[in-house]
């Protein structure tokens, strides 16, 4: 029971996703027994709120919290009964057939990949982040979990993406874009030029080297780079809503006249704003390991929670991490 | 005489600055010498054109153009009688004081390198890129011009960055951030933490790791980054508007309320995001030559080209080379 608003959000969104659901799959919900379980029966005060039946759920004590300033190793070394490393452990032995958690995003991705291990062939497990683009959404992998990277990660990443990606979107060959410095075989770094090479041969329907304008033309749907550039990236584009509001501000008090335009268009701008905020989007795969496990935003709302539980129920259908290992076979990656 | 729109901007920009210069300095005009001599002559024609006296100009006749397709090396090799090689040539033999340019960036930077040399303890010259805050802009550096930096790179790019902002907006310790993925010193891929290590000691006011987010805060004076990482963070940057405008116009689509809405704050809207286009502020140095060098964006318009102008005459006025290289002796860079 992880993020900024558990256990109220998490339990909220786990309750709705089992009211939609309608039995298709059990939730676990790992976290402090007695908090959960007065969570789960305030469920029914809430406007929106279902109490899930007794047979629907059940809860596994985890009585210690990794927060956000903990060092990435804790759910394995000093916080071995928080939800992160009981519910991993669970996941490893078989017990629940995916993890889901907006928990610290570190301490989740370095326990996954010990817990869990990676898939055959994978030297680096990924996290991708969904970027919103006048069209469907581009993943942005690896979105910061991996710095240093060398050409063969940067391809890894490449098959890890484009086979999530397809099958979250029922398409056959995603289009795969290079991040680099321009356009032409000659731009790039060392690392990206080596990629290059090997995304070339790499059986992927590969566009080459991209830009940062690119990103959210919406002509790719994935777009590869060094968790150190994306993440950069990440956070530098969730900052310019703030900028952009700010200006607003000013703007808005340079004049009545101003004031007043600014009042009308305050709802319209809003709702605009709301869709560059790629958290709002739910939860990314961590890709690469030898299960299925969602990450959330750290202030992820019910909704969120709710996606991301039936994004892990998608993961499991689809076989992400069987196409994966084919694949990776097919490219001797 | 560079840029999509030469010569009419440039001229346009050149003799608008004499007029408001009244005599500071003078200009020399490098590029095809009929088409200069017909261009200033129409400058009486314009709304606010102005015609220099013969005593304020000349023109050195400079007949071939590199264009954005040429390689970087063409104005060294290809062609030597453009008005980057011509310019540069003179720069480097004192006939003129700085050189400027809205040509191929690429080319101006590698004919400015060779042809003006490095300053001493100079690795590489640096380009950097004004990006808007709500406060003053910030200057990232490097924003493009070198990829695959060593830390002893990216330490000189703070230290020219800090010189120059230092000097053109008056104040006496810029506040230096080194663009990494979390604010502690244990963060960072391994150019950028052993970078910190040198930053640290380096006299500078510096303010450690910053992250994306920071950037446009308008907490810092100067971001320092590999240029791989600058040139996809700013053309990421660029096209956040257009990502915007189009959202905005489906939302302006979605009902006759939303159309009314939208266009009413449209004129707003305009305001607001031309200060996001960074391009809008004129050029930004190149740092690092043994000269005064300005570089602008391919679509100057005559407003940027003064600017440009103007820049480079504080730039000269400021001594930025020199004080750049007596801060690197005292750090022992």
């Amino acid at each position: 029971m992880g993020g900024d608003y558990a256990p109220a959000n998490v339990v909220s969104g786990a309750c709705q996703a089992l009211h939609e659901a309608g039995g298709r799959f059990r939730v676990v919900l790992f976290g402090p027994e007695d908090t959960l379980r007065a969570t789960i029966r305030d469920q029914g005060a809430l406007p929106d709120g279902h109490v899930p039946s007794p047979d629907q759920y059940s809860i596994v004590h985890a009585p210690e919290v990794i927060d956000m300033h903990d060092p990435a190793t804790a759910a394995l070394k000093t916080k071995r009964k928080s939800s992160i490393s009981v519910g991993l452990h669970q996941h490893r032995d078989g017990l629940v057939d995916a993890f889901v958690s907006a928990g610290n995003t570190g301490a989740v991705l370095s326990a996954a990949t010990l817990i869990l291990g990676r898939l055959r062939g994978i030297g680096r497990p990924t996290i991708g982040a969904l970027v919103p683009t006048p069209k469907a959404p581009c993943l942005l992998v690896d979105a910061g979990a991996n710095v240093d990277c060398r050409p063969q990660h940067l391809l890894e990443f490449a098959i890890m993406g484009s086979i999530y990606v397809g099958a979250m979107r029922n398409i056959a060959n995603p289009k795969v874009g290079l991040l680099s410095i321009g356009e032409e075989d000659s731009k790039g770094n060392e690392a990206s030029l080596a990629a290059l090479k090997l995304l070339r041969k790499s059986g992927l329907n590969f566009a080459g080297n991209v830009e940062g304008r690119d990103i959210m033309s919406g002509e790719l749907d994935v777009v590869v780079c060094d968790g150190f550039v994306g993440n950069i990236l990440l956070k530098f584009g969730e900052s310019i809503p703030h900028f952009f509001k700010a200006k607003f501000q000013t703007f808005a008090r340079s004049s009545p006249l101003s004031s007043a335009i600014a009042l009308v268009a305050k709802n319209g701008l809003r709702r605009v704003m709301k869709e560059m905020d790629y958290q709002e989007h739910g939860g990314v795969p961590l890709l690469g390991v030898n299960g299925v496990v969602i990450i959330g935003h750290g202030k992820s709302s019910p909704k969120a929670i709710k996606n991301m539980i039936f994004r892990a129920e998608e993961t499991i259908h689809k076989a992400v991490n069987r196409n994966i290992q084919e694949m990776l076979t097919q490219t001797d990656a």
